[in-house]
């Protein structure tokens, strides 16, 4: 009964996934693993309560017969080829974020999905699937605040690792507002900028930090702080600004201390203490979903989403270099099969799946 | 692999925790169910993926061989046979609060499981469960606010269904600060007393508010405001005052919105919002401890705990027509099986099965 | 044109009051001092843009021809003797907490003022002046969270000074809440208790903290709990439960910082920081009164006032010693003239005099 | 021994400086005013306690013999030949903003100031005079957060009178956080762009809202979102991100409400609610230096101050016109009467005139 699971890739994000599905989510079960380092692979998979196969290739991953849907967590660069593999396969796959390392391997896992007939790519943009973000979507959608202008993010890192690039700033780290924007927007982004102001010397070489402009379709501005060492904490804020109101995340620290002097909360210190809780919905909707046989996509981001992102991030890395001037977006035209944007959520799947998160509404 | 799981009572709260089991954690299996209302347990186990079977009774829920270990959420009145067949059948046994009926109940209970030589009883107390809570007793654990000294708690509902009566105040609601009060203190409460302030006009018979004090062994005050009609929303709130600082549980809401005027947060609804999150952990953390074979009680409240709630209630009860007197609590002695008291998680569970709630440490 | 005002007492208190009038507040000039220490009141009016005189006692003060309303702020024993010959003289008086101190001699004031045939004392309560009460109160008043029900305060000192006694914490911290529970809830309150916590090590042989609870006429109940060593900083706290809602004091913190893992704002170091803006308001309002010839206490607490809080006090003050049980108040009938108590504001001196505060309303 | 003091225009703003001066501050008296509608400084001048001389004309208050400085609160046209009037008359003149209504008529007055040798102007830029702006000063200046690398701004009017213009979004609104920013930072502003959000429906033919990015010579970046329809209330926002920390405005309000399933606080209504005490304290601190015979700007912005504002919102104005593109602001050298910075204020003047203020420590 359980969806039999092959996961390709057991880094850390891969790992981590394995353990979700295993000790913290209902309905799955990991079956066949494969990893470029074999050993690695071997030991997430003994050390699952059912030892999983141990695969040669992520290929042969997602052609075992006992594997259902396929969980893409190998590096970037690799992704196209699981991923189109899975849909030729006709299997559901679940690929973290990059969906591909370029716009052109996005846009052939578009065509392999469109020649298939229909979509069975969710890509990992996590944060939809945040008590946060979702409840800032449903204030927006629900028009109290009138129609949304202005967003104003900011996504600092206490510090980053030693192999994090001048450009993951861009494709690594602002991607995620890139995809939250176009979800919470409900539009394109068409045009970017990045603004560079004087350098964190925590940051060596680094540009840090940045601001990074966006423009949707409409001609909504949003304005993301990119810091990379800020040391005090892993801190994620946006405010929504529309015609007659705003709406902004709380802070997510669950005590409030008073002692010496101040009065205050915790900051997370890392992104895996702040979407821990994010990450399981996700993956427990894309499980289900997967179970009930829904369209991938259909509760989650699809390669349509996984390809924008890569587009407007490929924008940013020319805006990188531009000294503030406006860069525009060229994205390809959406093909039909993902126009029709599915519902944010099947409606006769919330209630059941999630009802904490559904009850989240802020009237 | 999974626990095989038995569920005795399909009501409200035992129909959420088969959903619980079934579609949001891992690890279980629902088996097999039982109910005073046989059409109402049919279909519960109908709704199943795999359907599971209905029985005649909570007793054969409990002695059924492809139950691994029970969940009780029957009526209080019917705990005490079904805990102690379950005891005595060896198997673990989840039971809702409240433990039993009475205190003679509750340590009928305690002796049938002092004669089995373990312990395998955990009472449903989910506050322990909460990331607010949590954080609390992390912050007094630490000593950074010294030794704590009075609680101001406040337990507001919105309202009570009809059937609601005087002594539920105290029984049915008080009940989770008194459980809650000795996790966080880590000792017993000795006296109480009740005010009565003037009656809210939504609450016609009812006495609404209370206000609800106890006395800690080492002289600690907690005063536990109980509203019951109070209409804006379902809130907890609670701040433990040490020698040198305090730490209060914070506002949970996601976002903060910006309008007409104000500024502001959601006040949840009801308990199933303000909650959900920590069933489902208090659930995960009980499979996961008797998937490990651990004892019952090593990571949650114990018949013990049970216990004594029931009989600080009891005292409440009194003091509830004592005009504001002081009633002392007389507890029983706890019987060495409890008096050992395991450390409140496993430690070489914590880092694997539940990373987000273990990383809330407030520094 | 400015009111010229006699002070007696130049303590503390009584040279700040002089610093306020003299460099803070619009309206008044301080013409003539007196102090037990005669150099203590010279270095005072030396230090004046233009010198007052010195007086070799209150009632010279008070009598003095170029003294057109006294400001008492000399040690309590004494307050009677100066309050009731200003009385007798004709002459507005401000006197700062507590009126006298003892019940009588509060009587004996109110009896020259009915003698006198009108109102011409006010007391210091300063916290009817604070923006956080005053909002505080027009919620109530409004009517929107229903009748009010409770009210939880806190009052909490960082440290108190070495002559302060076991009997201070009732009639010198709790009496300011005192004051605004009867201002809040406009009613008397009519019984106390006290309930001793275990000790904070901090506070040697001081009963530290306290619960002081209040009940009004009405039924209303109030617990405010009294902490005098905690360290962390000055921090006063209220929240009324009504029936339908609830309204609090906010942080007063003017930013919210960032750093080392936590989010948070500054606690008041002292009562000076707290409500120095309180005490601007309350005496700045109380000089406009003497200048347009209002009756004293039409713009703030009475001699009445002072009384009842006497008499309050004085109970918990046997309530201190009664382990908890229930302390009647014994309130002598408030005479006519303070009967027919005058608004809160005289509605004519709002909109020019107190512009910012008379907007605060919370809608 | 008050200052004695001179109002030029008696409309909205001086209208209720002469209100603060004679009702809320100490230590002036108004003794001339002057309006381009004589009626309407003759009701001003009537309703005084003293009713102060209402002469013909600006330069005849200038000249006036009992006056002791000039306050200029008329249109912005006029402002240069009033305060140079002034600076000849060798008396202090504090100037609404704008200082003057072109860059070059700015210069004509520090020419006038650098002429006479010694500073007299200073320049109404209230922010620096509220609370939480000093806090936040106070937290960078004190280096816990490390260099400030950028500024979140948000300046949200309600709403906006009939005759506000395209360009009052900068040089009436965004001057503002100009001055503020370069306190804040101390350093200039270099550069500056406008970026243009699709427009909210409210608003007409306005361009509202904007996005007016600001660089300083260090290379730091402010980001300021002006918002001139946004119904919900006014609202103030800031924020600054260092190196290690950030600190950021409070939210103003002084009680939470719960009610009706939010809680949360007021939003201020308007600016004048918002800054009215920062509005006393600018006033009162002027009055204060000029009674103690300080140089004008000792205490507050100088006309250096009023010029550079001028200066980068000239370049604003082109901005405006330029699609986001960055446009530099040429500031002249700033004369060396204005380089010596003086403290920000007189460190003798600050613990006897506003301690409330100077306690507002953050630390």
């Amino acid at each position: 009964m359980s969806v039999r699971i092959g996961v390709v890739g057991t880094g850390m994000i891969g790992r981590d996934h394995v353990r979700r599905l295993t000790r913290s989510l209902a309905g799955a079960r990991v079956t066949a693993v494969a990893d470029v380092d074999g050993a690695r692979a071997r030991a997430v998979a003994a050390a699952l309560p059912v030892p999983a196969r141990v695969l040669a290739s992520g290929l042969e991953v997602v052609a075992d017969p006992d594997v259902d849907a396929v969980l893409v967590a190998s590096w970037g660069g690799s992704h196209e080829e699981y991923v189109i593999a899975a849909i030729e396969a006709g299997k559901p796959v679940f690929c973290e974020k990059p969906l591909a390392d370029t716009a052109a391997a996005c846009r052939r896992i578009m065509d392999a999905e469109v020649a298939a007939g229909r979509r069975l790519v969710q890509v990992g943009f996590m944060r939809r699937y945040d008590a946060g973000y979702r409840a800032m979507k449903q204030v927006v959608d629900s028009g109290r605040i009138g129609a949304p202008l202005l967003m104003h993010c900011a996504h600092r890192n206490p510090s980053v690792p030693g192999h994090y690039t001048r450009e993951n700033a861009i494709n690594d780290t602002a991607v995620h507002e890139v995809d939250v924007v176009r979800w919470l927007f409900g539009e394109e982004i068409v045009a970017v900028r990045v603004i560079v102001p004087r350098r964190n010397r925590n940051s060596g070489d680094l540009q840090d930090p940045l601001l990074f402009l966006m423009e949707t379709a409409s001609g909504a501005v949003v304005d993301d702080e990119i810091s990379l060492n800020i040391r005090y904490g892993y801190d994620i804020r946006g405010e929504i600004v529309g015609e007659e109101g705003t709406v902004a995340l709380a802070d997510p620290g669950p005590v409030v201390v008073r002692h010496a002097g101040t009065t205050g909360g915790r900051v997370p210190a890392d992104w895996q203490e702040r979407f821990a809780r994010a990450y399981d919905v996700e993956l427990q909707e894309w499980v289900d979903g997967v179970a009930a046989g829904l369209p991938a996509g259909a509760t989650g981001p699809s390669s349509w989403d996984g390809c924008a992102a890569q587009v407007v991030c490929d924008a940013g890395l020319v805006a990188l270099n531009e000294g503030g001037g406006l860069v525009p977006v060229t994205l390809p035209d959406a093909p039909a099969l993902y126009r029709a944007a599915p519902p944010d959520r099947a409606p006769d799947l919330a209630p059941d799946v999630a009802p904490d998160v559904a009850r989240k509404a802020v009237s």
